[in-house]
């Protein structure tokens, strides 16, 4: 059984969106797998004590971290279930998805919901969280929030690509969802999860697709 | 002899970043071309009288217009010839990347540059352009361009997946350009030849990479 360690709130949401890349690629492999709620102080007790972040997954003896390494390690150890990559067999798409989740669309959300967030972490883990976060936000949690919150417009155009790629086909993966999909979701969920901010409505191309990877996320 | 029909502007500039797709493309299957300078009251008498934008081909007596039919049907009658979609099967990257590019980035460069490109009109095209850009826009060009300007950090910071990925990787595509670089490529031609604005300074990964293109595509 691999044992899943995985961001937990206070009242034990799981927003993260690296995790949840991880848990749909242990469900896309059809694994058996049972997650282990952690917070932040507890990453440095995992394994050797060399992670840094979540998700981290134990299979075994072999521990490893980081969603996409965990991917790559699924996609190699269970070559024989369903590919994480289809129709992508030098990983040009899942790279540059992710490149553009890491680097756009994920920076665009966290000032909105950063607050949100604090306000659900354990209240041991608050201060670490607010310190760390406001640096990289330059300013406070409270501040982003209302800065930002005008942006909306803004966060929900630069989901574009994914709406027009909707429109030709069912999932970004073509007939069927796979990492490069799980990817994306992991950014909506975690939005969804933590605020009541609304990314996209029902008429939008997006919902049917965040339904399906949900259903297939959360049973 | 394959002709390409090119948007071009009063002093020959042929900014269209659509149009450098194209031109690429054909480049990149090593066929012989001429290209026609062609302003937007042109593009109705082409072909058959239908087509609405450019690039258009014609290769002998076949018309093709739109830079991905075009870049298909090169695809497709040059198959020997090497591909413009290395390591895509399914297209998944090459198609995310064009709607990439025609949602995300060409709109967030446009405001910047379309004043700009309305100087170099001819002075017979500048009405259409100016009122078709403006009901774009929402708002006159001179306003749009102030508006904007004060949002180059977020353009800049919009290439961060291009940026990331050249760090692993010498070319979008992998070891060597194809249609997906030149897609990302368009865009920011277009913004330098019309425009004093610096997208990426000599230190920014993507300067090699842009450089490289740019011999292909002037020479």
């Amino acid at each position: 059984m691999i044992e899943l360690f995985d961001l937990a709130t206070e009242s034990d949401l799981r927003p993260s969106p690296y995790c949840w890349r991880a848990k749909l690629a242990l469900k896309h492999k059809a694994l058996a797998f049972e997650t282990r709620a952690k917070s932040y102080s507890d990453i440095r007790l995992l394994g050797d004590g060399t992670f840094k972040t979540l998700p981290v997954i134990r299979d075994d003896d072999r521990w490893v971290g980081g969603s996409m390494n965990i991917a790559d390690y699924l996609e190699s150890r269970h070559a024989d279930a369903s590919t994480l990559f289809p129709h992508d067999p030098g990983r040009l798409f899942v790279n540059f998805i992710e490149a553009w989740i890491d680097s756009t669309i994920q920076p665009l959300i966290f000032p909105i919901i950063a607050c949100d967030i604090w306000k659900l972490m354990p209240a041991s883990e608050r201060d670490y969280f607010r310190r760390t976060r406001e640096m990289r936000l330059g300013t406070s949690l409270e501040n982003a929030q209302e800065l930002n919150l005008p942006k909306l417009p803004a966060v929900r155009a630069s989901l574009e690509p994914v709406r027009r790629t909707l429109k030709r086909q069912p999932f970004l993966c073509g007939d069927a969802p796979a990492y490069a999909d799980y990817t994306v979701y992991g950014a909506l969920k975690w939005q969804r999860l933590v605020s009541e901010v609304v990314l996209f409505d029902e008429q939008d191309p997006i919902h049917a697709w965040y339904l399906h990877i949900d259903r297939m996320a959360t049973q």
